[in-house]
């Protein structure tokens, strides 16, 4: 068999953690939490579990290629034209289209370093020179990146809350970004987790699109809507930038259940509001708990938190795990004294707090 | 903005049709069928929406990336190792990361023509040069396939039975062709509709798979197991070529649902079965009814038939739609006067037959 172009054989193929069930299989464990990939750990609200039984019915049928019902909901609740939207499978397969479209062989990107890992494997994947820029003080450093801007650059990926940092970039170093780059540039901002942030300061990136044509902002209903199973995200662009990007995109990239679940979760906001809030009040405790039992931690904007366990990250998840339970060990993106850990129920925060004290 | 990648700008978007419900609104129909997409017509069968509910009640947790009660499910029922499979966002995105991995600008591809879009869309978005192999008489033309095959050949592209045409190649002629060709290029053999075919001389993939490594098998579970709107198709082949796509993919590429569905699906396998052998007689009254309308059709081996209308195809489908019938015009594929009609519910069939002989 012949070989695959290059590039593909210097990316680590994605190794996935084991379902739930698995664990607890493996481990002997009756019960097991997962706090490693920044879920909301709610299931569904009630109109959108009764809009998956509805979907589900006709299943059969080819999804709406183009998110009819689900671009017509979201253009309204976010004030912006149909056109300016695109769907897909997950706010990740958005990211690796804009790479598809923009970036080739030899071409540069700037990525925050550690960051979204997924904006490292795609442009690497695509033969891109990649120029890092490490985190200062766990924020973007927007000084260097507007320095490694070149008249190569096609992309600049700013995390703004940034993952596994969960820091961000304000308006104003924000701006003076995008007027360093190249209009050529795009400059993709990545808003996953932009729904828990309330600071006053955070970017209006629709107001900054009116402003500037190179930008893409992505956003996911994985996180505060609680939608990660069901793979469904979205970019918002000038209609230029989406029109590429819909070119290259499969024709029916977004199910059928996601597409229902999604509109039905946009009009429950009351609920999911409510959930965001619940987190911030837990964000709080596991502070207050970390403080107490003198563990050190990063502030965040988000659904999760840097923690610093002084020992070797790799030892204290596996221990963890051991008790049940699963926290992301930071040592695959160099931060080898952090774990991350997202915010649970209460329960779950408690239980996590008293194991952490118990291994550390 | 900067431009896209060169090859984008050569791809017409796809332009999906609009959602039946929009239709019928537009149109001021009360009903409409849709007989357009091949689609299995019939609602999932009880257990298939048992299991589309349960995996509802956790869609906040991410899918398994790694879909792993799918593919121990998969890997007994179709007897192969689980390292031979890899799941895709329907069949579609598995030959799409098959393009992605092997074809480089100015590689030759061969593809037959009129045959599935995607495999045309992908390679021409890949830079590829792609060879056209006429069918002849409906079918693929193996000698003229092998004649094109030369070192640049990367992928040959055989939908087996093909799509639009319904037809197959069989065992002989299939083999002889993976003879001529280098066992450097990859034979990707697309088998979304096989679970319909009956033919003794169907080839055995499966078994080839064994005797030469360079193939790739997909399949769906958008067909004969109704799964459409959920996005769930699969490749079979050497666990060194399944490595390779297995890189390119996105980590959480098939939804939670979609993965409960398909191990509930093929768990359900006399429901399915039955549908298809209702399928099988519906195609045979058709056949029965248009031969009788005195209406040219070719005999196909899938749930759809090509319909020769004499007339321009496109005027045809119009004048269907507007009774409430959607069919496909066959004029993108240079086959200006068929359509193509998928078999659908008894009483779907029989509307279509009235409808189309009024319009004719």
């Amino acid at each position: 068999m012949q070989a695959a172009k290059k590039y593909i054989y210097d990316v680590k193929p994605y190794v996935p953690g084991k379902p739930i069930e698995e664990v607890k299989r493996e481990l002997g464990l009756k019960s097991v939490i997962k706090l490693a990939s920044n879920e909301n750990p709610y299931p569904p609200s009630p109109k959108v579990l009764a809009a998956i039984k509805k979907a589900g019915a006709s299943v059969n049928r080819y999804p709406d290629g183009d998110c009819f019902a689900l671009r017509k909901a979201l253009a309204k609740f976010l004030k912006v034209g149909g056109s300016q939207l695109i769907f897909g499978n997950g706010s990740d397969e958005i990211i690796i289209l804009a790479v598809k479209a923009f970036v080739q062989e030899g071409d540069e990107v700037i990525i925050a370093k550690p960051s979204f890992l997924i904006y490292d494997i795609a442009c690497k994947l695509a033969g891109a020179r990649i120029q890092s820029v490490p985190l200062r003080g766990f924020c973007y450093d927007v000084e260097t990146i507007k320095a490694k801007i070149s008249r190569r650059t096609k992309i600049i990926f700013i995390g703004n809350p940034d993952n596994p940092c969960g820091t961000y970039i304000s308006a104003v170093p924000l701006e003076s970004l995008i007027k360093a780059a190249d209009p050529q540039t795009l400059i993709l901002i990545d808003e996953a987790y932009f729904e828990y942030v309330r600071a006053k300061d955070y970017p209006d990136s629709l107001a900054l699109i009116k402003k500037y044509p190179n930008l893409l902002v992505t956003r996911t209903f994985s996180k505060m809507y609680g939608l990660a199973g069901l793979r469904v995200g979205y970019g918002i662009a000038r209609p230029e930038v989406i029109d590429i990007l819909n070119r290259l995109r499969e024709p029916f990239n977004v199910n059928a259940i996601a597409q229902a679940a999604a509109v039905a979760a946009l009009g429950d906001q009351n609920h999911y509001k409510k959930l965001a809030k619940n987190m911030e009040e837990q964000r709080q405790l596991l502070y207050r708990g970390l403080a107490h039992a003198g563990i050190g931690f990063e502030a965040s904007f988000t659904n999760f938190i840097l923690i610093k366990v002084t020992a070797d990250s790799s030892h204290v998840a596996a221990a963890l795990l051991k008790k049940g339970v699963i926290v992301r060990d930071m040592s695959a993106w160099g931060l080898h004294s952090y774990i991350r850990v997202t915010i649970g129920t209460p329960a779950e925060n408690k239980w996590f707090l008293k194991t952490l004290r118990e291994v550390l």
